[in-house]
């Protein structure tokens, strides 16, 4: 067997790691969206292309023909991989792509041990609990509507809420109201009233900024939350997401499976996540995304034993690529 | 100036009126949504159409010639009134159609009076307070994403977010589990789980019913926590959406505007009102719809001063007209 191909495929950019089966790696490469739920399957086939043919470049790789790993959300969903064989192998990679769930890598970015739990609040927000290496059980990441407690785009809808509550009348007066408007671009005055029903004018422009937007989008006012100073409402909705990022992590909490908990994804990066109490958590480990993850998912699923050594190995050798 | 025309046009239902100066309602007719922002210009117009000639027919006029008054959710933002304009000509009524808003309509549904308030809870939810007979100022209606408090949607969405939450273990279990699952038809054991993530099987279901739906048709679920018993989770979303509909009207109560409030809507009904402490409120008034105020507002559209009897005149003829 040659060398391994592995695949952070994530909403917003895509990972793409060539490395050997004693973990060195050789080639990474970068590129835009690779999730073909949120991009569509042509869109993220391309950037999946895109960073292998990167990482395969910079490894010296013409082939792979060991079997590729391609980390992402959703991946349950794609039993088919048809979306992203044809193009894989059109630039030399031969094997059948294996899917493997984002979370996962992300515990595996920060974990070489088999037990433990992930969590990742960046739009979205889900954790999972890990059994002999592989998801033994899931919380949350149930999307917007339902669910995603503590995301980025449960705390920009609280921010926008809070907002229009002050702008209505019917809420406290908050520092995340200048913030927000200055954000879309509407004018502040508070003092020029709409002559028709008797409300701020920026108001209506705040409404029609809004429903301007894809609702997931909302998510681009949560780090408004953390530069709102000493504001009360921000400081409370901080609070919130909080709270229910750990009720998740909490549901899945046991004291059966001990190990660490990797936190990953932008927003939980910033909010912290408080775990005194939790019976199964012996560690906070913080990751920036799931790429060494994916790597040891590789290096796994064509046979290699990971342990602690070898996974430092592909964290470091990784870390000098990406500079 | 012969008869008069009055429509009050809703997202579910349309009625009209065909009305005599001195306030006798000579015809009614009723069709299905009018509304132009919910349904669509060619749709709400048919529908309009449909109502006004079963009111006139029934009224057994031929023409009619004075200003027709148009009620309406969204009415502000049709100042033009060409999609209802031809459609109204083409069966006798040539006049230029006058729009107002259903918040006034539901106002003028339970009060002769030139001062007071009216709020809505249905699908969305709103207020206004009304001086002079015109609306002064406007609370909430900002629809699903950012207001609506207490509103069918509001309701239903943390319906769902109970029922979600109760299922993936990260809250309390809740009557609304079988009750909104039963209305779903998603079968109830809750010992199937998912071999893949560890979940009751009902959740994924769920999740997939909710999100093929508009998130707006949630409200469906409302009636649930009217269903619920003596259940705690469904009792707190009852507490809690009451609470949402007094802020609303406590953030436009005056103590210079008094007289009394009027409730319409189908949540509101249900829900009840507490008025308490509110300066500006005398009494409470339930209205069905807004076509009793449509009717009004076509009078004084058309220069005749409504006084409490005449209200009731048209109050009484069109109780009998609607049976």
């Amino acid at each position: 067997m040659g060398n391994l191909l592995a695949v952070d495929a994530g909403g917003t950019s895509t990972r793409a790691i060539v490395l050997t089966t004693s973990g060195e790696c050789l080639g990474y490469g970068r590129a835009g969206s690779g999730n073909p739920i949120s991009s569509g399957t042509e869109h993220a086939a391309r950037e999946v292309a895109s960073a292998v043919t990167l990482a395969m470049h910079a490894a010296g790789a013409d082939a792979i023909d060991s079997t590729p790993v391609l980390a992402m959300a959703g991946s349950r969903a794609h039993v088919s991989s048809e979306w992203i064989g044809g193009p894989l192998a059109a630039i030399g990679v031969s094997g059948t792509v294996r899917f493997e769930s984002d979370l996962l890598a992300t515990f595996c970015s920060g974990a070489w041990e088999a037990f433990g739990y992930a969590i990742v609040a960046g739009t979205g927000a889900a954790a999972i609990r890990v059994v002999d290496g592989r998801p033994n059980r899931a919380a949350d990441g149930l999307g917007w509507l339902l669910g995603d407690d503590g995301s980025g785009f449960w705390i920009g809808r609280r921010v926008v809420r809070a907002v229009s509550d002050h702008l209505d009348d019917r809420g406290q007066t908050t520092a995340l109201t200048p913030l927000l408007l200055d954000m879309l671009g509407i004018p502040l005055d508070l003092r020029i009233l709409d002559p028709e029903d008797g409300r701020v004018e920026s108001l209506k422009h705040l409404v029609d900024e809004v429903y301007a937007l894809r609702p997931i989008e909302l998510a681009r006012f949560a780090p408004l939350v953390f530069a709102a100073g000493d504001d009360p409402l921000a400081a409370a909705i901080i609070a919130d997401a909080r709270a229910g990022l750990r009720t998740t992590l909490a549901s899945i909490d046991s004291a059966d499976v001990r190990g660490p908990v990797v936190c990953g994804g932008g927003v939980l990066g910033t909010l912290g996540l408080p775990v005194d109490g939790l019976a199964g958590v012996t560690e906070i480990r913080k990751v920036a995304d799931g790429a060494v993850g994916a790597a040891v998912l590789a290096l796994r699923d064509n046979g290699v034993n990971v342990d602690r050594e070898l996974f430092e190995r592909v964290t470091r050798t990784l870390a000098v690529l990406r500079g």
